[in-house]
């Protein structure tokens, strides 16, 4: 089985930690390559820097699935997530309903933990969007300025542990997710000073994704998810006009 | 005041109907001009040309937005709309919010009337996203493919009507909206023939869009609309770029 | 285009505020009367007070619609409307659900800022009645008892605004409604020293009447807001009478 | 212990209906009068109806609680229910929240049967005020107009029976409510014919009022149904001017 | 009329606190037996304890029921209440539901008030589960352990007291439940203490469970709580075994 | 790894149709056991019945689990699931949760498909437990008695069929769930004759659970499911009494 890991961002700092965390996810025979966006902001905090992120991904998507079994859109708030697993006849699955979904089958509520303020009202929304609002206790999120990118970890690796105590404490938070891609890897290394199963979105969607593919595949010749009716279009790229284009 | 209506598609009938519509609504001493997409599809009915019209409307909205007072995002499902409102600084409408927020005020729940039965799973996720599913009654639609996309008010005019009595006799609906701007205009010309309310999408949002306007400028330099930390980026339009790294 | 403002109130005072507002929003060619209710409470804090003042108003609209283009209900929490908008063949609008869809276009969620703690189950039952729970953040309120109900704006400014930055810090507020007839302006005096959109509910109210009118006549000859069946009745006035008897 | 059981409306053959059911009802030891609104409708099935009926029901409740240990509503749809609850320092019950209260102890999900397709609105929307909407199966109704509201089990029993069964059969219902004081008393003489729990309104009131009174005198001196602080009003009848200025 | 009350737990201690409170609860002519589990846990606090001591009421209620007309599951959070209601021909009322339906017929919105931390979870997904969770204020718990379950009021009074006010100041609660059987009886004794009304689940449950006899017999061969289809079983009592043997 | 799958149920028939689902999911390395109830009921359709199957796979957990990695709880509805996750130090999950979990990363709404009316409403509430509410279609069901609880799949396949059709055509299902352990590899048997994707509750639970397993030991000394406080306990099996008296 091969995995295309789909970083919609363009910080290839992250995509080594979205890589080392993939890796440690793989059952035997599971080859995963990770991309990075090759336009786009270096995270996603926004609504905006969402939508750039999302389309980005969606023309690497277009372009490349055609060699895997399964896609991983490796950036919590799941950017393009749900137009791209309608465009693609393969598995496409996101970190944060990964996340969640994962979470879900420790029981209770569970906490997200983020790297900044301002992305919380983002992340509660797509949280809400993919129905999971009834087992969402909170976010909680660091709020100074991140310095680096790709060393959010190492510069706030105390600041985080202490979100995650508060969640537990305070907001009655059975299970924790460490939530976007610049944390992959975090809750390895703190499960063991974190009373409560810690979820990490990169290794839940890339065992989601697996474990997607193992289950067959699947038809999606009805539904919402299935090809719609072709239609003109323009300005795409071919890899993107040919999914559009492609009959039911 | 100047208004900009976007049509997230490439169908420049389309952006006749809408152009039309919207004049109509004019309030003394406004002006209005429809863009259309560049790159993209038709007509939009998928989350997947979604994404990409909202990605078109967004670097539209970038490029032309300074000459603007207000901005609107005419196709229904609203591509792109809270992206585009987080990064513009002045007003940005979508249809469905616009019409979904002018019907809650004729009390009770309204329904969609929509073009095609593949359109129903998008419509309904963005009423739900907007917070208005408690008075969202049905969403019925055509089922019959579309022949031509400029023309389905004449082409299907009987069958839309016919949806609409079901909706207000089977579904309890107080009041309707004519959803896509294909649509545009037909609520008018049908009103007669309705015995509740009935709303046409570009009005409502040209309407709104000059009500907010008129409210006044409104700064948002706190919450999840403000201006995002600067981060790093690249191969992103100009006007896109100047934006994306505005200070707070 | 004439509208009518019910106050449901007695007080005069704010009637005064009301009408200032209200004229300050009205748009080229409409004229606009205020009205006081004849019997009641000085203003309305409990749910009692609110049926009281909603009968005052209806008895006000039955007497006085026939005159207008439109009604509005100017007292926060809506006193009244779906009442006097089912009874009425124009348009009727809230100060509650107009702040509340027109806050709905900016964006995110809104808090409201009330005048008595009191107020706050009052005004979150009316909003999750109109269906808005969803979008709303939160409430904040004076604690203080009112020393007189035409000078809150100046009495308690300054705490005023200290609520409203703690909606925006605390409760995650995209935008703010300054809530109740007795804060009408404040929102605008305010504007320049609030960081997200601040509204107003009689302004709301009148923008949306306005543009209800123009949308053009709306038949409710089915739905829940259709005229009832004819039926017996005693000891109501003539006006009322009238509408109650009216023939569908 | 002694209640008051006010019929919102002005039908004096209702209130027979209402006082032979609360008698059936009563524990050793109480007694009940009945008393008919002096203004208003024949039976109420809209949201404006049921402002007058609430404000009717209003000056009776102030008029003559005094002589009362509780006071009960005897109109489904509750019309003024929370305004007297919050004014009258003794227990005031509605029949709907009464019976939707008294069928969520049978579990599962319940339907309504009502007497008119028009009058399914206003119990929808109070069901949900109530915080009831996630237990309720479905609201079904006569479609015909109703001859004479004092005979309506007469007229319509045979029909009111097959709602009953569809309720079960299509809806799933576990349990059901027959709504409306004129079908006071047909969910006892139906019990037989159908196969699950059958309520009826004013038996439940009548019943969960003697709980309340019986469960002893409760303060209210905080909260949502406490006294309000005094203010200015004009107008009312004496007995209600009492109520809205007593001290806290 | 005879009830039985079940207490799921093995503490006689508590079983004599749930007499004692249930036996304030009687009306004339009403005689209650309280009877324990044989096997189980001191107190529920968690879903493990609860399965176990749903499970001895299970057997204790189709061992005895037949003897009585109605029986009250005696455990905040109604440990196999749905299971034996389902299963028992007579009505079954649990704590947790009870005092919450009682509760809503106070208005506004109520708090639970809870011996444990540990509890509040299980609490919280009982009212949910019930329907309640729109009229649900917050849960408010001691936190300390609990030296002697049979004496909570007595070592925890002043506490106990101190979290009722907070749950009325800070959360808004317009009425309290006192929850779980080792607090049966505080409501009573606090009430004089506690500005708004508060509420004990054995006091509900006996009270709920009287009304539901006086009712009427009430068939259940539809619905999801008549008798299953009968099926093969093994290793049952012999009094478990008839009942889901039965006939429908 | 080594999994424990227990079948609530007495039917060894079923567990046999577990068994072969289970090894056909299994990992390399991974092997599994299939238990089988010593007590209680052939197949399970009512609250009562789950309450029963929920207590003797408890006993059988805290029996056997020591042995194994994780624990599965074969029964579609999930009786006993968070009393047996909340007991035991590893992974425990059931069908339910793992179906309703999976087909969340297929995006849309599901439908499950059932082989008894009766069941329908236990899985509705379970689902809604579960949090899962938003995103179920509809839950759709055979109507006739069953004739072997072994053999279901043989005797009403094409009816099976036809329900699976209606809920992608009528309810909008995107993705099926085949529930209830009869049904074990049915999906797999039909997913070429279905349009949409088709799970099975076996085979989810048993991936899901050796995902949990692969994800390393998770603490869970804090939180709702930390091992609660010690207490007096009688009448336990050896087993259960242990994990009940177990230290934090």
């Amino acid at each position: 089985m091969k995995l295309l890991v789909i970083n919609p961002n363009i910080s290839t700092s992250v995509s080594e930690l979205i890589r080392s965390e993939s890796e440690r996810c793989l059952l035997p025979g599971t080859e995963v390559d990770v991309i990075t966006a090759p336009f786009g902001v270096a995270y996603i905090e926004t609504r905006a820097e969402a939508l750039i992120g999302g389309f980005a991904a969606m023309q690497l998507a277009a372009e490349h699935y055609a060699d895997y079994d399964g896609v991983v859109i490796a950036a919590f708030g799941d950017p393009g997530l749900e137009a791209i697993r309608e465009m693609l006849p393969c598995p496409v699955i996101g970190m944060t309903e990964a996340a969640l979904a994962s979470a879900s089958l420790y029981g209770g509520r569970c906490s997200i933990i983020a790297i900044s303020n301002r992305i919380k009202s983002w992340y509660r929304e797509t949280a809400e969007q993919h129905g999971f609002g009834q087992r969402l206790a909170s976010i909680r999120s660091l709020s100074d300025p991140l310095a680096d990118i790709g060393r959010v970890q190492e510069d706030q690796g105390a600041r985080l542990l202490a979100l995650a105590q508060d969640a537990i404490d305070k907001d009655g938070a059975d299970c924790l997710i460490m939530a976007g891609a610049p944390l992959a890897g975090l809750a390895r290394s703190l499960a063991d000073q974190i009373p409560v199963p810690v979820l990490d979105g990169v290794s839940c969607a890339v065992r989601q994704a697996q474990m997607q593919v193992l289950a067959g595949s699947q038809t999606r010749s009805a539904g919402s998810y299935a090809p719609p009716p072709e239609k003109g279009h323009q300005g795409l790229t071919p890899a993107l006009a040919a999914l559009i284009g492609r009959a039911c």
